[in-house]
């Protein structure tokens, strides 16, 4: 049986073999997802972001917990260097993830998130295709939250639920402008501690100024303490509320389209690079840097040089 | 006198122009930066980095002042959605920028944060060669330290100081390990907090268990209170110290020929997203990506057929 088959039949050491096949890249990472991208468009893809500290993937683990407990698979993906998932988890969080990793419905995958920019972005696609392809009903990506994760993730998921905490000040403030762009769920973390009140009213406040589309979804705004489950329910509640809002609405095909076309523009970026790796000698683009890096040309007259060869 | 020669001459408002130029993009973009070029490679580039709240722009303006001080031009460029420089500043950084804004040997350019992921680090290093050959002794680039960012602004840096805070958890512990590859300096800002003592400590004692490569330069970790400009003058002596060290062992040449590549890239990515754009019509493009989100071609075809047709 080859590897698209096992995944298909939800044998997890192929989808493990077939995650970091499309992680490497290559000619058949992408046969493989050639194969598998007619059986994708099943699964509920739910972005998770939020900067360092404010408990991402507690909460991850704890909305896909509840979701197990509702008999749904839950696929992970963390992409995130400082997540506990990648590395280094505390206690808690060890345990909450051992209780997931031992389960046959849940599997979690980290990606390397240091390396080229875009290949990042584009492998994290490719791993959202492999887990809808295995049938997972479910996929939650994680990305820390600062500049351009949380970009991304919002132009690969269906749904984006982006985590704030109490107080965290002005720079939180600075953040929020552009987080409500993208923000289809709110969630204030750590709700236990203090000013979590006025971090929801604050938020209200700012959603009712900004002049977000009326398209019909207004970003809830909910508090948890994902390291005690709670406020958990809810979520899920309006993490799926907006997945029917987005298909009663129409919105659905809109938004598979908008990532679609992310994706097309991510892997044309790559595929454009491997051709170049492939058909340029090493020494001619060793000599192109060296030259750029000495001024004699222009990185822009070098790159439209390789270009123009390889379209000769 | 054309925008070029202007710019050259020193001109504030042809760099402000120039600027918006670059970072719009396209074949007008391409020519100044091609006349541009040869002019550049004078500068000292610094990169600062550091989770939102750690105070980079506050630093990163104490920094620019005493650089001043001591008869420098600074450019800055603040690539971050959360800094003060982009919006919403705190009273502070807002008076200490507005004496910096009034300087004609300062030059501060913040780069909207939210767009294409790979357009903004293209725009970044478009940026930085403008500033350079405007003739700025330093270049500052701040970006929020999480995920990409980091590694962006490692590629585009000579020099890269990684900023932290005391105590920040367990959340800052996960990130160290990855941000220790990357920092040349590392600086423990608000350090008259508690705990700054022991963040040092802990910082220290992972640079002496990692593995950095013996290539003569260990990282100085180094304290700060940017607010009150304490600790600015080591800071300062360290980065050029790391200047110092790169020219005469010989890495230099090493870093320019990385950012060199890393532009290629970057430039090589956007460039061929520029040639389907302008030789695909729009009606083609919009067919294909109705294909991928229905599933009848999967994204790495479509790539391959846009890139095929265009290589015809």
């Amino acid at each position: 049986m080859d590897l698209a088959q096992a995944l298909l039949s939800g044998n997890r050491r192929a989808l493990a073999q077939a995650l970091t096949l499309v992680e490497t890249g290559g000619p058949q990472a992408r046969a493989l997802l050639g194969s598998l991208f007619a059986h994708t468009g099943r699964a509920h893809i739910i972005g998770v972001t939020g900067a360092p500290g404010t408990g991402k993937s507690t909460l991850v683990a704890a909305l896909a917990a509840h979701w197990r407990r509702t008999g749904r698979t839950v696929g992970i993906i963390a992409v995130d260097p400082t997540s506990p998932f990648t590395r280094g988890a505390i206690l808690g969080d060890r345990i909450r993830m051992r209780a997931l990793s031992g389960d046959p419905g849940t599997f979690i995958r980290s990606m390397a998130s240091r390396g080229r920019l875009g290949g990042i972005a584009r492998a994290t696609g490719d791993a959202v295709a492999l887990l809808d392809a295995a049938g997972f009903d479910i996929i939650l990506v994680e990305t820390v939250g600062a500049g351009q994760g949380e970009v991304e993730i919002a132009a690969t998921a269906h749904t984006t639920i982006v985590i704030e905490t109490p107080g965290a000040g002005d720079d939180v403030q600075a953040i929020k402008a552009g987080i409500l762009e993208i923000a289809d769920l709110l969630v204030v973390n750590k709700a236990d501690r203090e000013g979590a009140d006025q971090t929801v009213r604050h938020l209200r406040t700012m959603l009712s100024l900004s002049d977000l589309p009326a398209d019909g979804w207004t970003p809830p705004v909910l508090t948890a303490v994902a390291t005690r489950s709670e406020g958990i329910e809810s979520i899920v509640a309006a993490a799926e509320q907006h997945l029917v809002y987005l298909r009663e609405s129409g919105r659905f095909v809109g938004r598979e389209q908008e990532r679609a076309e992310h994706e097309l523009r991510l892997i044309l970026q790559e595929t454009v690079l491997e051709r170049v790796r492939a058909r340029v000698p090493v020494s001619d683009w060793e000599t192109l840097v060296a030259q750029i890096a000495s001024r004699m040309i222009d990185p822009y007259a070098a790159a439209d040089q390789l270009l123009d060869r390889m379209m000769a």
